[in-house]
């Protein structure tokens, strides 16, 4: 009764094997059309007040966003389990709200119900928000006008940058450098600090600026909308601050002052093959293959997705890009949504610029930045690939091949015996869902890896190129990577939502501990013995936690309702699987454990929010709210799982930072040859592809 | 000028392309004549007074042991530096010395120089033990004797036996039941304890026997060598501890205790195929090839090998397997000596021989039980294999195949960058060296890999069996897994020594830290801002040392004389690949941090001895020793790295612990069909093999 078809075995096989998703997608995006009526639909919303995209100014309301609403768990739940409907389709969207003088904002409304009739209105949207209605002020509203203005003092400093670096910074064609700085802006005593610095530009193909700081920083203050009553509070070198850039001129006349040379665009920057290649390296490597076809099947259209005992559905948003909704394995419901939240990179340095960077990814977004994936690189050849849309500038755009599927052997078996009379093995065949975006200078590789025992792997390796310091007078905040570079320290956390359902969605959390006893036993003679037991105990309201001393605890989500036939917990879990990390100062509440446990509320569907880098003084999100001492005993919880990593670059981080982290390896090794690492590069040059 | 070759590049390429060794391996072992010769000058010792192993019994001596001595680092650097002579020869034997009352003892003498000559002596050996001569008590001399001794009191139970499980362990041949206890023994005020337990017999092949504790307690006294002085101090069930035999019996008929039912040999304990198999898994999985031939190097004769660039010998002893000797990347040495030392697996439980267990499985051999290697299974089918030879019994024993080394591709890019004009990617492709040992119930696979980027991780997966108790009353000390049986918690960890040298021998410990900073800078109004700052110090002194809270640690071996052009220190980075673990009860002094730095001395070759399990409270080899307070900057250091894991089993440990540790993974999740999880199963039959 084996299925084992011959033809299909060593062919092509079953490629693209489909299958029909037993519910729709609920959690998929607008359609086209969707966005058009919406569009349509709030231009004609009189209060809103909207402009075109295209012909918006800095003066003018536009369509930031046009998504869909993700449907509450209670309405997805009553249509996958209750048999109800399915849920009435909303949108969430964006407005950016620039026509104010003094409360430039972005502004979140809900739009629904879809498709859009005489019942469809549009609501400022509050309930997903600590802070109420959505809504931040809007620092970027004028960021024209602060290129103009940063470039004036370029040019008033073009004597000294020409003298010090053999160029300028004044927006013209010829420029050679660029002024750009803090993220999030600085409120200082009621006025809005932009930190900024001189960059060279990248010259070629490789964008390594962020490797090209020049070390003079400038201290705008941009409070207000009008560009005249902005002004510059001074002037940052060499540790040295001056008023202004008249004082700083000064100095630099007489000469009293200590000047350093640029970080220059050259070859240590490219990540072209360059240096000796080992001869062995020009035959072509082992390789991953499918000799029998693929082993999954896909529903394309819904994004469904079912690899032996696993299905889920797929959903890819603006601001977090993919996430996975009702994960089952073996015909139950494990997880109900898991998906990225917020990625935090968070710097330390004795210069304004680095020491104020503590970038918030999701207000880039991860969606628009996930680009066409290379075949054979980035996934093996033979993986499958789904596409995803976003909405872009009133219309939707379509980033093909973006999201891959794949199996692939581990090349170590999961399970193996042998005694004198037989070995058992089994293969170790694991299957990923794979995304990766490209946030400015470094590449998110985000992997969903699921495994045949049920187990559950989320990778986000980071690799491209750092942001860099100006060596000088920071040998406290990073390692001296090059001529005038440091490699500037941080830490990199990434947040997940991850709401595990087991056996149904009222789930405790079990600590299992281990603990170190002495203890007297009938049978020890009267003596005591030291040995270890097991604390079994239960989380009973929300928390942070982190993985304890010696990762001497077992966390798990288990539902004390449901004991297996021997009285144990069925659970689900959670084990960090390098050693864990989070913030080494206090900065986004999420970051600062390992991880939380809330209990799940359909308000509190994200941790983040992708305006919280404009207002940090006053959340749209503030996760620290849903920490709020509720009962978690039987309630159906969310984890809030930290990633991460603190990040110290060394020389072995030039050209770029690798995604390996084993056991040992290198550090300020490469001495002078920094890009000897790069001798196994390969590159293929894409299509020119915007966001 | 790329030297590809049309015609290798997609064949078979230069399989088994050879290299030949820059200099002599000699860390390989004796060679057959020399293990011929040395046995023979050996039994001409009058002094050893060693009988054949043939012909020995409980009170002859016999040769357990002959090795290479391996040579001391001084040596070697002479030979491989310093232009020197070849280091002589010697022979590490050990004797299994039964002919004394009073004093049966395993001892380690040094045969030398080798081949025999009449310069040849058998010495003592001493200088690598902190014992002074390598000798320690043997408890194991008479095991034979209790054998018999346990299973006259099997016989005395026999009634019960059979009432309670149907079945004997009286050491006849339709036993269905064996008794077998702690390890080490007891030494309780001056006596020797032996705590045993019946064991169901396993039926078939699939050895679970450790799966089948029935939960009836014996405390033999095994002092001294006259069995007849042996005599059994009590028994112990459920619980209840009683003085005889006779006592537990009149308890048992008096129908006052509560007895419980066997752990069984059925279809749970087997790894074969069971269950039903998803459709899909009919066809074969994606595999991993080489297309283009191999791209590494190995000479065969002296266990050699080169990838990439990376080069290194390879050694293998009984006590610990695989070792890896002068490990070069880009023909600067990193590494001298990196292996195994000792690996301990620590039981905590309520009952005495559990709770007595902690095996240290050197005294078993990592070398003996590292068998052929399973083609496609445990290596990728183009591996290529090395053999290992070791001494048994006077002779010497090849294990074929069982050193695998293999390229693979990881699955995901080690580097990767996009912009909208172009995407670099490089492929992960990384080398493995790997063996199997399978010591008793638990097959331990251990690989060393090597990456492009000049970083090296070593790897221990665990899978097989585990060893159990009787589930009763022990809710503390493991989850109920099935019908009596408690998964039995435990520690594992497994000491490595790397000897790690950074362009030279002279190094030091540097430790740079992640720390939050509150400071005020010219630039910063006056104001402190809330940072953090990169701590770097050196450890000054030999010490053990925990991975810090929140990983906020970067330690490296650097070199303080040889800074880069940067100034910065040239190092090799340690860290854990996973959340560390160390011992949860002081058990043994090298398992109880997570790695220690010491001076390395010629005379501290190992941190453990195979017979540091026989006389605990007198050890050969006595780690703590090394620890003495000895400075450590700019000095030739050793780490001494531990890996490890809390093992809670549940039901997804049977029938087979698998090698996976995920992010995410089921426990007690599986509701009375622990089997599911092995629906993925394979198996080869070997041909039988023993030791
Ligand atoms: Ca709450
Ligand atoms: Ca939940
Ligand atoms: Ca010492
Ligand atoms: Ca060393
Ligand atoms: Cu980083
Ligand atoms: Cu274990």
């Amino acid at each position: 009764d084996q299925p084992w078809n011959e033809t299909d075995s060593c062919g092509t096989g079953v490629s693209n094997y489909t299958v029909k998703a037993p519910k729709k997608n609920i959690w998929l995006g607008l359609t086209e059309a969707e966005v058009a009526g919406i569009t349509e639909f709030v231009h004609n919303q009189k209060s809103l007040n909207l402009t075109a995209v295209e012909n918006a100014t800095n003066w003018d309301n536009s369509l930031l966003l046009v998504e869909l609403m993700l449907p509450n768990k209670t309405d997805a739940l009553n249509y996958f389990d209750g048999g109800g409907a399915e849920p009435a389709r909303h949108a969430h969207i964006e407005v950016d709200h620039r026509a104010s003088v003094h409360n430039p904002a972005y502004l979140d409304y809900i739009v629904g119900p879809l498709p859009i009739s005489n019942k469809t209105t549009v609501e400022p949207l509050a309930w997903p928000y600590t802070k109420g209605p959505g809504s931040s002020h809007n620092y970027a509203a004028d960021d024209d006008a602060r290129n103009d203005f940063m470039n004036n003092f370029g040019a008033e400093l073009a004597d000294i940058t020409r003298a010090l670096w053999n160029g300028t910074a004044m927006g013209l064609d010829n420029d050679t450098m660029s002024i750009w700085g803090i993220d999030p802006l600085f409120q200082e005593d009621g006025r809005t600090i932009s930190w900024d610095t001189f960059w060279n530009n990248n010259n070629d193909v490789y964008d390594d600026s962020t490797l090209l700081p020049l070390g003079l920083f400038l201290k705008p203050d941009i409070t207000g909308r009008d560009p005249s009553q902005w002004s510059n509070q001074g002037v940052l070198y060499n540790g040295e601050f001056y008023d202004t850039i008249d004082d700083f001129k000064s100095a630099f006349y007489s000469g009293n002052i200590q000047t350093f040379g640029p970080n220059e665009d050259e070859e240590w920057g490219r990540t072209d093959q360059r240096g000796p290649v080992n001869p062995t390296d020009w035959q072509s490597p082992p390789m991953l293959i499918q000799p029998a076809g693929q082993r999954f099947q896909v529903d394309v259209e819904q994004q469904y997705v079912q690899w032996m005992d696993f299905e889920f559905y797929i959903a890819f948003t603006r601001d977090t890009g993919i996430k996975l909704f009702d994960i089952n394995f073996k015909g139950q419901r494990i997880i109900y949504e898991i998906g990225l939240q917020e990625a935090l990179a968070h710097y330390g340095a004795n210069d304004p610029v680095q020491s104020g960077t503590a970038y918030l990814d999701s207000y880039y977004g991860f969606g628009p930045y996930a680009f066409e994936l290379v075949n054979g690189y980035d996934c093996p050849s033979y993986a499958f690939y789904l596409n995803s849309t976003f909405y872009a500038d009133e219309t939707t755009r379509t980033h093909l091949n973006n999201i891959c599927l794949f199996e692939q052997d581990a090349g170590h078996p999961i399970q193996r015996h042998s005694s004198s009379q037989y070995v058992t093995i089994t293969r170790n065949i694991f299957f990923t869902v794979r995304t990766v975006s490209t946030v400015g200078n470094y590449d998110y590789m985000l992997d969903y890896t699921f495994y045949m025992d049920g187990s559950l792997h989320v990778t986000v390796r980071a690799s491209g190129y750092i942001q860099s310091a100006y060596f000088a007078n920071n040998e406290e905040y990073g390692f001296h990577i090059h001529e005038y570079l440091s490699g500037s320290m941080h830490d990199h956390v990434l947040n997940f939502k991850v709401d595990l359902d087991i056996l149904g969605e009222k789930n405790s959390l079990q600590n299992v501990s281990f603990v170190p006893a002495t203890v007297e036993y009938p049978w020890s003679n009267g003596k005591t013995r030291n040995t270890m037991k097991l604390e079994k105990s239960f989380v009973t309201t929300e928390t942070g936690i982190d993985y304890p001393y010696n990762s001497a605890a077992l966390f798990a989500v288990v539902n004390k309702d449901k004991p297996n036939k021997y009285g144990e917990l069925p659970g689900f879990r959670v084990l960090p699987s390098t050693a864990p990390v989070h913030l080494t100062v206090n900065a986004a509440h999420w970051a600062e454990r390992n991880f939380w446990v809330t209990k799940q509320k359909d308000t509190e569907p994200r941790s983040s929010h992708p305006f919280n880098n404009q207002d940090v003084a006053d959340l749209v999100v503030n996760f620290s709210k849903f920490v709020d001492d509720e009962s978690i005993e039987q309630e159906d919880l969310v984890l809030w799982i930290n990633a991460g990593m603190h990040h110290v670059p060394h020389t072995g981080d030039l050209p770029n930072t690798v995604f390996s982290t084993a056991w040992g390896s290198r550090i300020n090794y490469h001495n002078g040859n920094v890009t000897e690492v790069a001798t196994f590069g390969s590159e293929t040059i894409q299509p020119e592809c915007t966001v």
